[in-house]
């Protein structure tokens, strides 16, 4: 008998500026992975060719094809069915106000069915199982990126709430605070979000106000600040990068003790861009920035950089897609199992 | 056969400023209840005495005495052991820096087993399994009094994290902002809880503000701003009150809307003395003031006023003394389960 061939499975994460797309084993080590910027015009179909590219590219790194996996998955932004795999008002990503069939459309590109979730979920998901979680029961997965997105692990389970909880970015630091991307005022993510820093970043340099990120920004070939940048800034001690990065640890400090002090969780897990890219150091920046709100001070949970750092999103996924697998295998077991008793039992009614 | 006696319980509510007592039988109807003030000097056995005392008029009102009961229950401020009884450090309780061993102080003076639990918590139970919370499988409870309390109830059950969860009257709603009575800044209790509303008025009256608050508290006898007091106030339409009030509503709604971000729950339930006074009306204001710091804003959470009212706190400590007599049944039943398979084995081998 030959030796039986691996399982491999697909991932890709779909975030506001880029694509990550990872191939990997059963015990979840990367074979492959390739990186792509996600569109920023077009339709939700050129989003999804451009996944579709990203998961070839990475199934060419780990020397497969898309058709020959068990399956790939999906951690997409937006309003995310994770039953029918479709995915509506993705307000980071191009011309998708409407409804995207996602997870069909790829089903059909790749030759490997789909499965579609929410991208901090997933991530969350995957850090509590595989990465530094693992540990702990119950803990609270915080992405750090264009915005700030949340991941509410209890009993070693997401809690989804009615589908959307978690949205840790848009609890309020501040009443009548500054305004947030999403239109309303003092969420933590109005001053921690990237794309809420960029723009803060934006307006006062057209009023002056001195700094080098843009003139980094275009040196390195780019039309946003990515947490590359803002951390280029602050390594050159940008006065102004560094004012807004303080606000923005702040904000988070508040924003993640408010959420302890709620939930007591054990652990929380910093992840994101911006998260994974300055690391321990500003982790313990918001552990500080936590310390004066927590109620119960004398015992912190503990605040961990994500372990699978850039590449959870994707790995995430491909636990999605191995799950969806397990849950299909069990459905149908019970399904011939019932079957069957019903097969003996009419056999027997005809002895 | 004569017909078999109703099981009664006991129930006392340990607050800030009063002690409730109540007697229900089987099916939670209330048959005696008595409410005293807590003791404001002395030492925990001096409050222990008026407990024990007010369980034993609510007994007498229900035509029975505290040895006659089934059990009784506590529901305590302050840092509760269930296991051992212990309350440790309630702040707003007299001489109470210490540890008290409640339970059994309880249970010798009463004659009858006596449980503690933490009063939030189980509060928040009876309300989700008596109260209008028995429709929802997931609910926030929000006690709104002296303090501002949360119960998390999460798949029916309460989420307790590492023993401390529900503190929402310390979420963080303005960074920097209000002193705390916790000694922390910006707290939603800050803004909203009676006592923090207390001081704040005392300090705006000192330095010449116009209110009646004062006088309306020593005309009705009171040596603080009851939850009636405020009530009056209000609606004498007194300036101060209406102004410290509102503001207590705004952070309220940025409070809650922050929970509800991040656990998307089903219903919030407003219960606490302010919250049960104010009523209907106010729970209203609450639910505008969360509207615009909703992140899904177009499925907002049900919010209800406590059904269970005043008695929901003693009567979740009567249903606390229930649960725990069921876990000793479950356990003897166990363990007398085990034993009798053992002599089953030990008979199979000597035969």
């Amino acid at each position: 008998m030959s030796p039986r061939k691996p399982v491999l499975r697909g991932g890709i994460d779909l975030g506001g500026t880029k694509i990550q797309a990872v191939v990997v084993d059963g015990k979840w080590n990367v074979l492959g992975q390739k990186r792509r910027p996600t569109p920023t015009e077009g339709h939700p179909r050129d989003v999804a060719e451009e996944m579709a590219d990203a998961l070839r590219e990475a199934a060419l790194d780990a020397g497969t094809r898309p058709s020959a996996l068990a399956g790939a998955g999906v951690g997409s932004p937006g309003d995310v069915n994770e039953v029918t795999g479709t995915v509506s008002g993705a307000r980071n990503l191009p011309g998708w106000e409407g409804t995207f069939k996602l997870g069909s459309w790829l089903t059909k590109s790749l030759g490997t069915p789909v499965a579609v979730g929410n991208d901090v979920r997933v991530a969350s998901e995957a850090e509590a199982r595989l990465g530094i979680g693992r540990r702990y029961k119950s803990l609270l997965g915080v992405f750090w990126g264009t915005g700030v997105g949340g991941g509410v692990i209890l009993n070693g389970e997401s809690w989804l709430g009615r589908g959307t909880a978690g949205e840790i970015g848009h609890m309020v630091v501040r009443r009548n605070g500054a305004r947030c991307t999403c239109g309303r005022r003092g969420c933590m993510e109005a001053y921690a979000g990237r794309a809420a820093m960029e723009l803060k970043a934006r307006r006062e340099h057209a009023r002056g106000v001195k700094t080098d990120l843009f003139k980094l920004m275009e040196k390195h070939g780019h039309d946003r600040l990515t947490s590359g940048i803002w951390e280029r800034a602050l390594n050159a001690n940008d006065a102004l990068a560094t004012k807004l990065i303080d606000r923005a640890v702040a904000a988070l400090g508040a924003g993640i003790a408010s959420a302890v002090n709620l939930l007591d969780v054990e652990a929380v897990i910093i992840g994101g861009g911006l998260g994974v890219r300055l690391g321990e150091p500003y982790v313990k920046r918001i552990r500080e920035a936590m310390a004066p709100h927590l109620f119960k001070d004398d015992h912190p949970p503990a605040l961990h950089v994500a372990a699978l750092g850039d590449l959870g999103g994707a790995i995430g996924a491909a636990l999605l897609s191995a799950d969806r697998d397990k849950v299909a295998r069990k459905r149908a077991r019970s399904h011939s199992g019932q079957r069957s008793s019903i097969a003996a039992a009419a056999s027997r009614a005809s002895e």
